[in-house]
């Protein structure tokens, strides 16, 4: 049986799925449409293009061995007809047709299919504030796009430029026009943090103080209300609550949307946000017809729900899923446990499972730890101190997620990916302690990162390790009549802790040094309730061991230590 | 209750229990013993000392945070008593003493324990052969060697120096040796290859072209049978079956093996070749006694037989362990998977579980996917190719192995440590498959190396996918006339190919573009088996399909590909 098999859509998902295909069932006809021209680009490469990393957007759409990926491509390497410039006007599920409109020609067709593909990707939301139709203003929307902004930025257009929205996207695009061209750039986020549901607090606030470093003004908390311009429709600036930033180019980066409404009108199921409900077969309400990609509604492998996964490697992953069990084998995408990971300039940052504010939110008897350890041997050149977040439910001790910050480098990569391979499996704290970390100074520290993180959340469910919330203690900084009994116990070294007792007097932070404790802890005052400070947490997590021996329990240790704090960025360091 | 606790062995396991059991148990007395005068050091580093990474041997026995390990600290900061210089000369398990000496005094002594853990390490494997007692053979037995070592080569005394043993401390002294100090360096390994029995043999090979392009003298296949030396005593070579090589210096690293003398003389259960056998919770044979570390006999988790794991990481792990069964509470140390990375001047070479040539040995159902992928997205700028093996057993379709090498950074790490996860949990190859790597272009490719070695498994499983082994295609290369039907198909460009065509002659070398394939099939003789080579070996997986379609299904892929056989290196390259 030579059957029909039509894809919509061709970027990434799409074209896996027709390739595969035709590898499963060579003698299928195999058809990709496409509204765009261009097709099977890496859309997550397009802020390496603008900022010149990548220097023809054709490499965007090349094969690894140089070979543009356009119809002519699709067609001689691959067997797969490729129309682009084809717009899917409807599909008449009755009749197993697509109607099409070429939109160069005008021409409508029907294209009769047995299985039909929608792999129709995600399109950017558009805030619903007057000026967005500016010139000079755009969203991450196509190659198109991209090469547009390109040409402005290198014709000396852009001095100034505004990007809304504080997701991987908008960090990206800011990074590029700062890094290579120079532009003075404004990050603007209505949320109260960069990455928002992403990461938690205190890893965005690092990220936010790094891009800082790297002269992004980074403004969250405030939305943009009103794009404003000339009169000739030029964009000028953002307008915000508090303030107008002039801008030359503005990017919009508020984050992206399914692209459904086809799915929508041919009566499937699509969930409310918008996402094309599939099963674990990726089969939507339609027997006949899959769906893969950033247009499809999965399944959190952490929370069990409904979510919205719109990222490149998931899409060929799903479109090879869906190749499989429309050529009649059976294949599984069960869901996904949410892996994230982005360059900031010099940093990297990484997430996966879910984040401790979303583990609160969910019900989870959350809980978590968050270490500062070396990303590699500390004697080896090139260490780095990394930070980690490990959120797990202190009744089922289930790891829920972990989040990574660090040095430019695949670290923290090796970490994540670990965490997502045991997270998916339901694996616990014991699981994390116990994961087999290749070792050698060069690559790990003796006791590596994440069964270091482990250790810690085995020790807190333990009652063995109690600790002081970061932002806790940050508000106490601010105002020390907001926990009149706490004192500062700093265990670094005497010359480190030296000027804090000096600026903050020996009534609020005294200093003893670690390795001194065993024999003056009785200068520890039996009143008050100790804060201690080290710079990673562990030298404190071991005093606070021994204060709780010698009966002075009433103590806290502030995980992370001024390795978060330092990388955070208060303005209270002497 | 005030309990005693001694241990035996103050380097990675020993001391990580005695602190770990302080903190759980304040109120207990833990004394380590050792017979060396520098403890807790990480050994692992020797080879960066040695070649001037780590500038100062205190740097290799320090904290994080810059405090050296000795005997003061331990007391001070951990209330741990260390007895240096004191070796174990028996224990009396009826009496629950340590007999003791005191290598300076001579003061002999009788400790008493209620529960005593061995943590006495491993030891350099001596060769049975004359002259290793020669003034400049060193084995790399402690720090004090170290030390020795480097006084040498920075004194100008070391020209030439001859490494024994091509396994992994081997190989980082050569590093050392030639990279920093400019030294003449020849290693030496008996087996047929570098690394026997932890990868496989392209692997060996490739990281043998390495090391012979950072200038060390790799021979392989030969036995080290005597270390020869003037009358004054010092070293001035090695002969081998073979040949004599001149050496100022000569390194012998042929292996370490546990030292459980004591652990015999006790009568504990030790199995014959060392290791002392340990129950899941690290007991020994005697309730009272446990063992931790380089000594002691584990379960490997892919072949379920005994194994030796002599890695500072598992020691560390295994001392918390130990520490918390002997507090009373259950922890459990199942056994390893047998992670192992190692860096070889700019390259990385890492495996876990076990190689193909050790499945076929077990008795699996072994085959393997060769796959040589971009590191990142291929777009992305320092993108570098990466080599990957994974081993599967095709009856349970239950992964066995992974092996990696590229680029010196932390992007094979991710993909091993990801593996180690999922095969300590018995996955399979739909595992891998699924297994979501956080994908963004500076950190891997929207198809993660992973994924698609598990794919590749995946089509080969399926009977989509025929390959020729590797060394089977080389012996080919050698002799044409081994298999007298063969014919190569080259798919790359033609530019790449032209040359190939034109050495090996049309009859045995013919080329044919891979996006030319569809038209021009006909030219492919019925007649021969087409051995189809490409750079990878993913578009020559596209055409064998292909070729299949059209009835021409006598064709072989050579996985890994031209990637593969330029990092090996063959003499044949046009």
């Amino acid at each position: 049986m030579r059957s029909k098999i039509v894809v919509i859509g061709g970027v990434a998902a799409g074209p896996k799925a027709a390739c595969r295909l035709k590898r499963l069932k060579p003698e299928w006809e195999v058809t990709v449409i496409d509204q765009d021209s261009l097709i099977s680009y890496g859309g997550c490469g397009i802020p390496y293009y603008v900022c010149g990393d990548v220097s023809d957007e054709k490499e965007l759409r090349s094969t690894s061995f140089h070979m543009v990926r356009d119809e002519k491509f699709f067609a001689s390497a691959k067997g797969v007809t490729v129309l682009t410039r084809t717009r899917a006007l409807g599909i008449d599920r009755q009749e197993k047709t697509v109607h099409v409109r070429n939109l160069e020609t005008e021409e409508e067709n029907r294209i009769p299919y047995d299985k039909l593909l929608l792999a129709t990707g995600a399109q950017p939301v558009d805030l619903p504030i007057r000026g967005i139709d500016l010139d000079g203003v755009f969203s991450i929307a196509n190659l198109h796009k991209a090469i547009e902004i390109k040409k402005r930025i290198a014709r000396g257009q852009v001095g100034k430029a505004v990007v809304v929205g504080g997701g991987a996207i908008g960090i990206e695009m800011a990074e590029a026009f700062t890094d290579l061209w120079g532009v003075e750039t404004t990050l603007v986020e209505y949320m109260p943090q960069l990455l928002p549901k992403i990461v938690d607090w205190q890893f965005a606030a690092m990220l936010k103080t790094h891009l800082e470093e790297k002269n992004v003004r980074v403004i969250t908390g405030e939305a943009a209300i009103e794009i404003i311009g000339e009169e000739s429709g030029k964009v000028t600036g953002v307008k915000t609550g508090s303030r107008e930033i002039p801008a030359d180019i503005v990017i919009m980066a508020v984050g992206v949307r399914p692209r459904s409404e086809l799915a929508l009108e041919a009566g499937l199921h699509v969930a409310p946000w918008g996402g094309i409900r599939v099963n674990n077969r990726l089969q939507t309400s339609d027997p006949d017809i899959y769906a893969a990609g950033d247009c499809i509604a999965t399944t959190h492998l952490v929370t069990g729900k409904e979510t919205f996964a719109p990222f490149g490697s998931l899409a060929n992953r799903e479109g090879r899923i869906a190749a499989d069990n429309i050529a009649g084998d059976v294949s599984l995408f069960p869901g996904v446990v949410g892996s994230y990971i982005m360059k900031a300039f010099d940093r990297c940052i990484a997430s996966t499972g879910i984040s401790f504010e979303t583990a609160v939110a969910e019900g989870f008897d959350a809980d978590y730890s968050l270490t500062a350890p070396a990303d590699r041997a500390h004697f080896f050149p090139g260490e780095a101190i990394a930070v980690y977040q490990l959120v797990f439910d202190r009744s089922t001790r289930k790891v829920l997620g972990l989040q990574g910050f660090g040095m430019m480098n695949d670290s923290i990569s090796a970490r994540i990916d670990t965490a997502a391979a045991l997270i998916a499996k339901g694996a616990t704290i014991e699981d994390f302690m116990a994961v087999e970390m290749a070792y050698s100074p060069p690559f790990s520290a003796a006791i590596d990162s994440i069964n270091a993180a482990a250790y810690v959340a085995d020790n807190l469910c333990a009652g063995l390790l109690r600790k002081v919330d970061m932002d806790r203690f940050l508000s106490w900084m601010d105002d020390f009549e907001s926990e009149p009994d706490w004192m500062a116990l700093d265990i670094r070294h005497p010359q480190e802790a030296k000027d804090y007792v000096k600026k903050f007097g020996p009534d609020r932070w005294m200093a003893i040094p670690y390795n001194e404790m065993r024999d003056r802890y009785q200068e520890v005052p039996e009143n008050r309730t100790m804060i201690i400070l080290c710079d990673a947490g562990t030298r404190s997590f071991e005093v606070q061991v021994l204060l709780d021996h010698v009966a002075r329990k009433n103590s806290m240790v502030l995980s992370g230590g001024f390795n978060v704090i330092r990388r955070i960025g208060v303005d209270w360091l002497p």
